[in-house]
């Protein structure tokens, strides 16, 4: 596999929005959220999703010219309409308000109706984190998983991410589906001949299973935490329903294509309460510790949340992005 | 069982707190928070635990002259020093602190550091939403669990709830620990000769196992959703510590007592974008969908979260709360 720097992916990216309308701030900030989910290894977020990306421009279900704007606000919250947008652009520009209104009151909330797509949810936890703030967000999505004690499909397994910035910018983040499993895990496993590690769904006879092609017979996936993950996901939806007064997921099922999404993006700055060496006094000593744990495997170590990202991103920006040779040639001709 | 009327219990632990120095106003508001908790059933942290929390007085472990203050102020957020007070009643200031901040900004976030145990956060949940708020709150605990990879308990079961507001009080509330089975849960399953439903731990082989007395014998109990609840629950607590600069998950540990806990209480108020009956609607439609769920078991039926624990508040409400003799003598004696 081919590897290209990090600025010359961006710079492509850039170009072919650019080239498709985006304004020139626009191109930049949604380019940027695509090349740095590569420069992470969220490949399928990033490079790999890019040219289908460029098909809904080129066919008109995404207008470069639609955009994300306030439709009410009232002192720390905003509600804004995406309009169906560019959903990694609209995103962005909500956390960066969050951000804004946390400066401003230490803590800000965007609720950010009728969205397309975010892409990677984690991208928006970094984002707050490097404009000095927690950040916590969510999205819903479209049905599908089974309720706590029922077959269909009628939740959603709404990402939601938690950020919490250091200095030196490398923040702990957790970045998770509700659902025990993403889709595309499972379809991955199944391609490569694998059982998954631990239970992800139900087969036909309603028992739970690690098999990869019995879960995607019923489509009955679990939730993370089995009823737990059920509530959860539940209350996601009716905070990011309520606050947006657009679409919950039963809505965005009758829609088709997952679109129209209800996003909740919360920053808070410490900044207000704590000097930048206390924060990371916080940080350093709870991430000590739990390097301290005693590994189940020998030799084996416990990471914290977004430290495997960073070994990748710290690589993959050294070395450069490992591309597939194909996917890079269909971009390059865009 | 005899069963008591709510009023009649909540006159019972008022009497008690004031004779022990607190004064009216808190008398009654922690007397209702250990009143609530038994009316929904939850008498493990209700009339149950009572009689440990007066004993806590008379042994002078708790001072009831001491409460929570607030130590710094920006905006919307607020820290709060608990002062190693009583813990329901600086919980309990510090949501309803939360929501006055929500209802002047839209949101609201105090952060509470140095406080004792909140007994149940599904209380909290419930308080936010009764004066019309969304409530998001969690609490840090001691290290009772390990971070995913590792044996040794070096995280908490941080339970974390989500609440949403309905005019009619049947609120939609999620309240869970970030381990799939609380201590008491594993605890009851061995009393009473019963397997846990799903995995709860590891036994000596480092087997997933559903064997509550194994889980016991090494206290390898798991994160809800595996790596993902480890990711969450360090998460919360690294929130907790930096915005109350109190007491990490780990500091906790060298306590030798679970005291000194760090509390996040999250208010917003959806009644600054939408009148109640859009936020009523919103919710009424998703439960409605909720119910119309294909049930696994012939017969059954999908619940809300927060649906259950209305049905058991309801009759208790109706037949008076059942409780123990003996406790409940104990009780009256104090």
């Amino acid at each position: 596999m081919p590897r290209i720097q990090y600025e010359d992916l961006l710079k492509e990216f850039e170009r072919i929005l650019r080239d498709r309308g985006f304004s020139e701030k626009n191109a930049l900030d949604a380019a940027t959220v695509f090349a740095d989910n590569s420069l992470d290894g969220v490949y399928s977020h990033g490079y790999i999703r890019f040219p289908r990306v460029v098909e809904y421009l080129d066919h008109g279900s995404i207008d470069p010219k639609v955009t994300a704007e306030c439709v009410q606000s009232f002192g720390a919250i905003e509600r804004w309409n995406g309009n169906r947008g560019f959903g990694p652009l609209n995103a962005h520009q909500a956390m960066e308000r969050a951000c804004e209104l946390a400066h401003q009151y230490g803590i800000g909330l965007v609720a950010l109706g009728n969205n397309n797509h975010w892409m990677r949810g984690g991208t928006y936890g970094w984002q707050a984190a490097n404009n000095g703030c927690i950040g916590i967000c969510w999205s819903n999505t479209m049905p599908n998983m089974p309720a706590w004690g029922g077959k269909d499909r009628k939740i959603g397994n709404n990402p939601i991410i938690f950020a919490v910035p250091r200095s030196n910018g490398e923040h702990v983040v957790v970045d998770c589906a509700i659902s025990q499993f993403s889709y595309g895990k499972i379809e991955e496993a199944r391609l490569n001949g694998k059982q998954l590690p631990v239970p992800g769904g139900y087969d036909e006879e309603g028992n739970l299973t690690t098999d990869p092609a019995a879960i995607e017979k019923t489509w009955r996936v679990l939730p993370m935490g089995y009823w737990k993950g059920s509530g959860l996901s539940i209350l996601l939806d009716l905070i990011s329903t309520v606050m947006t007064n657009a679409n919950s997921v039963q809505k965005i099922g009758t829609f088709g294509d997952e679109v129209g999404l209800s996003q909740i993006m919360i920053a808070i700055d410490p900044g207000k309460f704590n000097d930048g060496e206390t924060t990371d006094r916080i940080i350093r000593e709870l991430i000590d510790d739990l390097h301290t744990s005693v590994p189940v495997q020998e030799g084996g170590r416990v990471f914290y949340p977004g430290e495997l990202e960073l070994g990748t991103r710290k690589e993959n920006r050294e070395k450069g992005i490992p591309v597939n040779d194909e996917v890079w040639n269909i971009i390059r001709s865009k």
